[in-house]
């Protein structure tokens, strides 16, 4: 079957406009232009507007329209564009405070990102990953991690510079000033008779739920040995080869999930307490029940959005839209 | 064709044991063990003996080997296992200084890192890879970046923790103090005839050299939106569909390169000036005659450690061993 190409989080509805990034007068111009849209964040939670109802990213946004009167108390302005220019800002304030200041009184802050993020539309999601991970880039990154200075926003919020001229970090280009981005493999492991997976829980998943084991990918490391050592670490299983599926971004804070499938060598299971609770072979026809849901599910299955969830559709070849 | 699936610098030579890493005993009896090789880099230059010639890793090996009496001098201590430790030591002294400490008189630094560890055994590089990686983020990440404070090393050099224990970064777990992997998406853009290619140049290439155009991965982006956007940003050519093809660490300091292939639906090329000095559509045939040299060559092709010249190879069908 094809490969799930739309994943969640993964909607480009705006041109970066990276070129733009450095031109101080362009990005002034267009945070005065009064088609701008300003996008608020609190701790990395973006303020919505217009109650349960999602609509669709600009001026039916259900995100809160600030004007730049507003936005002098705020920090981190980062700006995408189109013909409007997107404004993400995130502020430390109360979350009261912000709301009172919304000229519109149907606001509010999603109370748990992980859960809440995913209720978005697909281009509001794709928005909201792009600006959450560099949020939450600037919130743990304000100093420079070479001396210990303090480093200031540059390029509309995708680069930082150390405030200190004699600094290293200002010989050459370093990762350093750049926003982070995670590489994390994710697997579905199937048993060597490749009618059954393997899947692992956490102790902080929900009841019953089971996922595809995932990690890391560690300095030195190609995707395919990041794969081969997370599985082994964490189920004690031996895999070879690895095929790559699909990827998504996930803004939690800023990861870029490798997604893969893999064949076991080995089906004997050992757990890695620490990360994993339990980990086991299911078959095939208990994912597909699991996945259409009801009373023959075998076990809760991550929700759609996931990664997770696209590649055991994937393999059972059950289309995104069953 | 199949993938290219042995890239250079993805050898692992060494179980990684993630798991003994918080074991301080452990590491320390490790540490003492006679049978325990000591790497020493430079300013992230491996020092090797035994001149020109390369042996495996390990007792053979042509990296110095220092005894457990001359490692108070240096710093970060990073460890690789298997029946024998491996530990990765980087130090600022003067190369003189060292050289002249060690007992083999036939040991040096590479002058170029970037040219040199290329002429690793496959071997070699893995482990270099692995090493240089983590040295570099240390070497670049010994401050907090959350509070500006200095962070120590923890669990064998994979970890640092921020020594301010008010420091918001002790609560939950955070990717400010895990070694960085930054995921970079390198191409081959197909020309829609299927028989061209699109290879480009930057300022700083040896004269003739064309390659696969590149660049960083941005936080909210999946890997074909990145292959997308950098295409488009560098050569003016719009692309669709982006298939994976292989992945390679690369340790200039820590990228992570995931090599697609892609078609184009669009041939005029405008290149960004600043980063791209000239792009230009290779017929299958031009690539191949410089794949194989000689005065036929129509450019010098990226030398065979990259995943570029990979790429090139896959797609003309050339096995690696030509
Ligand atoms: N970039 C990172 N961000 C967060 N945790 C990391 C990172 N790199 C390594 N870790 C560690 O990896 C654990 C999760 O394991 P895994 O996802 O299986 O690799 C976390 O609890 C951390 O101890
Ligand atoms: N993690 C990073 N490390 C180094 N440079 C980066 C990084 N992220 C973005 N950049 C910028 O990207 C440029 C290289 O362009 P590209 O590789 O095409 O994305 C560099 O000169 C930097 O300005
Ligand atoms: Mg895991
Ligand atoms: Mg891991
Ligand atoms: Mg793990
Ligand atoms: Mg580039
Ligand atoms: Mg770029
Ligand atoms: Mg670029
Ligand atoms: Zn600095
Ligand atoms: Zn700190």
């Amino acid at each position: 079957p094809q490969s799930p190409h739309e994943m969640f989080f993964s909607a480009e509805p705006l041109d970066r406009l990276s070129i733009k990034r450095p031109d101080q007068d362009w990005i002034r111009t267009r945070q005065k232009d009064p088609r701008t849209v300003y996008l608020l964040f609190h701790k990395l939670s973006p303020m919505t507007q217009g109650g349960e109802e999602s609509g669709p990213v600009g001026t039916q946004s259900n995100y809160i329209v600030f004007t730049t009167d507003d936005i002098t108390t705020f920090y981190s302005p980062i700006i995408c564009n189109t013909e409007v220019t997107f404004v993400q800002m995130c502020s430390d304030l109360d979350q009261e405070e912000l709301l009172k200041r919304s000229k519109d009184k149907t606001c509010s802050f999603p109370k748990n990102p992980h859960r809440d993020l995913l209720r978005l539309s697909e281009e509001e999601a794709g928005l909201v990953a792009q600006s959450r991970s560099v949020l939450a880039w600037h919130a743990r990154y304000s100093f420079c991690s070479t001396c210990g200075g303090r480093s200031r926003v540059e390029e509309a919020g995708h680069k930082r510079s150390c405030e200190n001229t004699t600094c290293v970090s200002h010989q050459g280009v370093h990762n350093t000033c750049y926003p982070r981005v995670d590489p994390v493999v994710i697997m579905l492991v199937l048993h060597p008779d490749q009618n059954h997976c393997l899947l692992g829980r956490k102790k902080v998943f929900p009841p019953g739920m089971f996922s595809c084991l995932a990690g890391f990918i560690e300095p030195g490391e190609c995707v395919e040995a990041a794969v081969r050592r997370e599985v082994q670490e964490e189920s004690g299983v031996l895999v070879d080869p690895v095929w790559y599926v699909c990827s998504q971004p996930w803004p939690m804070p800023s990861s870029l999930m490798i997604g893969c499938l893999t064949i076991a060598v080995t089906t004997e299971i050992t757990v890695d307490q620490d990360e994993i609770e339990e980990a086991k072979w299911f078959s095939r026809q208990q994912v597909i029940d699991s996945l259409i849901g009801g009373s023959r599910a075998a076990f809760v299955v991550p929700p759609r959005q996931t990664i997770a969830h696209q590649l055991l559709r994937h393999w059972t070849g059950l289309t995104s839209n069953l």
